[in-house]
């Protein structure tokens, strides 16, 4: 009774599209689409802003980085990975993810892999979020925030990294996602080191 | 020279806060927040709207519960395990994890466990989404989608799941993190089964 693996999802064809506010950091579009198996039509908000990016950042001696930062969204401090967005003056996410690395910690890597892409959220948002690695990243000088932010850095030893999204202290989706493409890499896995 | 882990962001105190629009399934408001650094106001825009869950739902023979389904804000077919909105009739998030799981998959359980909860982007959203383990799945009946959804059941054996996550196939962050809340617990490690 267990439903087969079937063929691709049909597509909704747009029927209208319109562009209802810009707020900066993202702006706000009407999808009119059409489902393909009534007909009708149905209004989806799409939220349309850059990329991002994020960096699982280690150490050489066994630490990875984190930014601790009063976060508006949920009125709360957050337990963080370096990241955030992909400027228009930045030629590709790579570069976004060295400058945020060095913006938000100081610190600074030569050796960079991505470990994948993800969606933030592909019913309403229509960016996506690309993770680096960077290994061996050493401190070059202080941190260059934005005047809009105020951030700690703390270096955590690995081994206490997947205790801290255990108990609830790093509960930021996109820092899990990266957490888990990580562990799923060839560096994350124990087999790996 | 490594920075020591320090005290407390301190909070941004509101100085305003407005409702500027309401898209159905979010509002927009802005903050404006003194920074507690340079004392400066800065305008921050929140997206408000229900709380989010989400299932890992394993089946007796070793398979994980997916849905595909067209998705507006990337426009295209995604793979996600079953999930939506808290509804306002639902007494906890739970229920509508329960109600989810029967309406887009045809599956019920009776065994469930919490795995965690995030936030889905704490910088521009202000809901939380739950991730709950049910086990033992089994299927009750038809899926019976909402008129603007057209879902695809998709039972996975779990041995693929890390493969369609390095692959690309999933993407989604919230499903990403889910599996990585998952893989943390005591049932989802290797050492637990």
């Amino acid at each position: 009774m267990a439903p087969a693996r079937g063929g691709p999802v049909p597509p909704w064809p747009l029927s209208g599209r319109e562009t209802l506010a810009d707020y900066r950091v993202f702006r706000v579009r009407r999808d009119r689409a059409v489902s393909p198996v009534t007909g009708d039509a149905h209004d989806f908000f799409v939220l349309e802003g850059a990329d991002w990016v994020n960096v699982v950042a280690l150490t050489g001696d066994g630490g990875m980085l984190f930014v601790r930062q009063y976060r508006h969204g949920t009125g709360s401090e957050t337990l963080e990975i370096p990241g955030g967005c992909v400027d228009p003056g930045d030629a590709s996410p790579l570069v976004a993810a060295r400058r945020e690395l060095r913006e938000e910690t100081g610190y600074v890597s030569d050796d960079w892999s991505p470990l994948g892409d993800v969606h933030p959220n592909p019913a309403i948002l229509s960016n996506r979020c690309f993770t680096f690695l960077a290994r061996g990243a050493v401190r070059a000088g202080e941190p260059a925030p934005d005047g809009n932010e105020d951030l700690r850095v703390d270096v955590i030893p690995r081994a206490e990294v997947d205790g801290l999204v255990r108990s609830g202290r790093i509960t930021h989706a996109l820092v899990l996602a990266a957490l888990h493409l990580f562990a799923l890499s060839a560096s994350g896995s124990r087999s790996g080191e």
